[in-house]
């Protein structure tokens, strides 16, 4: 079998945990469909918009169950892998992909500080592990450590390892990590950057949270980048960066799960203790989506 | 039945998971015997030493079983309850009262970052959902925020919850909570903390992962800072401030595993990706060992 | 008078104090007018290249001077101001513009946290003070503190504020400032930004170190982003980000005055305590300097 | 001549600079003899309470001497140096010794970031270029940076540099100062210690700001100490930590300034862009001094 390439839009998937409608699965199908009616080129479940470390085992195999039922296989499901133990990672990566998953985005959780080679072996035991391509998902500024230019070179010579996404706002790094891997690992944007100027510098999509309830425009700044429309993609890019400033405003999840409410999907409250948004917030994120719609 | 009263030396015991012995549970019975014949006064499990991040609820619960069965009933067992979601913390305190602790240890793991409502209603639903005493158990590093004296005075006055342990090296802070919390709260000096320091501003006990090896040592401490004789305490203090400094340098469960081990309770290595001593520091920690042994 | 407008290409100046030459003003000389015939736009004074901090008064008079008087006002010359005092930076701005610079780079240095009303007033007390242009610098990473946009939005709004470059390699945060203030306040990259993308995302120039061994290429980066030619521009800023991302690797200062060096300019070492290159590292910045040359 | 032993209780002196009072020598001479009178058993000027990075070398030469001749030799005067250049520090250091210290607290204020050789040898060329003792100061949370206790041990070995003052609340890395480089360097408590536990652990003396508005329960708490009365000791430094963490509330030169104006030294405000206490935060500070006074 050939594996999939992944390239353009990739919602992160909320995860609709607490969804008052007693009908979570509805919401799931409702939401899934609608994104990819959107014309989303994936979808990645387990993210931090997924709020995976608040989530257990079985929610999440649920969550995941019911996404590749209703996908039907038409796009690829990457699904977030992530533990403190390398064996605990590699038992959900290996797990997710008995499910069916397309690809694994892998992060690490970090108790007692670990050096250089205690990453490496963490991130190789889990592509050594499993078939599917494999994308490094690492956020410095909740682990408190930064993977050096050598670390990311040398992880993207192991097998299966194909992607990268690096969650900071530092635009220099990931700009350095495409000049350094350049055919090696390919790079997705964050939530913290500025989409179209990854796109620019030689990234292959966007991975991020606010792409679920911006769908249809972020895949029409995919498109602009494409066809090297930069005026036209600047202008929509400043659009919604404003949206996405918003969104990391008052917690990511709670801001994408309220965002999903107002638009017609009850996927509930963020899982406590993350504090659900105040009704004036509600508002401000209701504002800032009418004046983007289209 | 009454609750049990904390005070003294309580040791968090390492989790022997990945003992190349193939006896785990055989060495854990050595080494809980060894503890109290040692004369420490009740064992915490799966604290920072006892690698509670790197653990799965079924590891957990096997260990506690063993610990409980061993002991019986000579000492107070404490558990250590941590997740990022409250449902899930609440889940891990009642199973492990369940199966027969004296207390709760809790813990909160940060992702997102959490307002104080947040942290005061996930210890209150912890607390509330044992009878058992709690103890509030915070690492300002690990989780890149600090309680405020405000919140702490809050928690003190929630049921059940009746001890604190600050794992910060300020002791300035240390000194703050005994003032404000006055009678409410009693508090266990932690690792980073001189013990004897928190015993003689009021600390009613050390609860820390270098006790495992020098648990006559700490007590002895115990005793002299009980009998007040300050003396002679700073003395002992002086020393042993030497093995804990040195069991800091390099990853505290690492360490305290080697030390163990070279004491003879084969526990085995830190769960991966966390790294095992070098030869070399191993023997660093062989010659501190034999420096204050009697 | 007419104020001058800023625009493009403004090195930051090194200040060749320890020159080993005996004739630092000959070196400065000679380096100002190789800068000014490689096409640059501006120069910039004590900025961090330019060792502000480890200057005293009278050293950056004469070095002003000296710059002033060579350059025949041939392009337009900003000098730095900084301090933890107030009425320090006024006064340093004051006398800085009474020996006739064109421009105040004015940054703030933190000891005690300043509250936001008190970073105002620092600011506004130098706009106020001076009858030139006002360019707010901030370096987040030094002073420990990020400004807000509402506080970048009320600096603006004061007579004489009319720049502003966020020395941060959170490159959303840049075109957030630029979405808020447009028209108020034009936007200088820094070294720590990809100078085409500030460019492409609506910024004025480029006010950084590295300008000053790489004049040519910096002052073609700027020319075909004013025409728009964006391919062949990120091709450019690939190579020039590789130097870059050298020389921030060893200390801003002690690269770039090695780089001078090795390009024929004895600027003299980094002012102590900063470490001079050794002789490997000096090699490395010299081999970056050949593959770009032309 | 002998240099002189430095122990007890050594107020960090406020810099009276914009007193409204016009008569800024009567205020310091007032309050130099208070302080004399309350038994102190040293002065140290431009520490963090002296708000040295405020001032510019003329101010402090003013107080200096001020203070030098009120004095009139009856106990020891310390002069804060710091600078971000080596050299400036030396110049610093010099010239407060000709006009007449007993002794030079010496700091280093860090722009890029330093490496370890390079703050030894700032630090020995302070002490190489005095006759009169050199006391360390190092502030980790002002310098991002900590030394090793390694690079501690050798500065002890420097001529001339015979104390130190570690300003962090980290009482164990104090501890081990004293451990390791017993004989060698004797140790000062600071502000964010508690100076009476410092003093049980062989410290000689707590230099620190609040010292300056309670002077005679400061001398106490040393005597207690020195008799080893460590209950009585205990109880007094439970009521003198309110005051001390009050004190930290705020802003240290500002609170300090204000306490001192509450008992009758119109000292001004801390220089700006500091803020100055509002109405209710004088009050506080106002309360509690009343609480502890006697």
């Amino acid at each position: 079998m050939k594996k999939k390439q992944f390239e353009g839009i990739f919602p992160y998937l909320v995860s609709p945990l607490n969804s008052k409608s007693n009908d979570r699965k509805n919401v799931l199908e409702r939401l899934v469909n609608h994104l990819i009616h959107a014309g989303i080129h994936g979808l990645t479940l387990f993210g931090s918009t997924g709020e995976f470390p608040y989530l257990n085992q079985k929610q999440k195999e649920e969550i995941l169950e019911t996404v590749i039922r209703i996908n039907q296989n038409r796009i690829p499901i990457i699904a977030g892998v992530s533990h403190f133990s390398t064996s605990e990672a590699v038992y959900q990566a290996k797990k997710f992909e008995a499910l069916g998953v397309d690809g694994i985005l892998a992060a690490i959780n970090v108790y007692f500080p670990i050096n250089t080679e205690g990453i490496y072996r963490y991130f190789e035991a889990i592509a050594c592990n499993v078939n599917c391509p494999v994308i490094i998902y690492h956020n410095p500024k909740f682990s408190n450590m930064d993977f050096s230019l050598d670390l990311i070179e040398r992880l993207a010579e192991v097998p299966n390892i194909e992607y990268i996404k690096y969650a900071s706002a530092n635009t220099g790094k990931v700009f350095s990590i495409i000049n350094r891997c350049n055919g090696k690992l390919k790079v997705f944007s964050a939530t913290a950057n500025i989409p179209l100027l990854i796109l620019m510098l030689g990234g292959v999509g966007w991975m991020a949270g606010p792409a679920c309830i911006i769908p249809k425009q972020s895949v029409q700044l995919f498109e602009l980048a494409k066809q090297k429309k930069w005026d036209e993609a600047i202008e929509l890019q400043k659009k919604l960066w404003e949206i996405n400033s918003l969104f990391q405003k008052y917690g990511l999840a709670a801001c994408i799960k309220a965002g999903l409410e107002i638009q017609g999907f009850p996927v509930g409250d963020p899982i406590p203790p993350q504090k659900t948004l105040t009704v004036s917030e509600r508002e401000e994120v209701a504002n800032a989506l009418k004046s983007i719609s289209w």
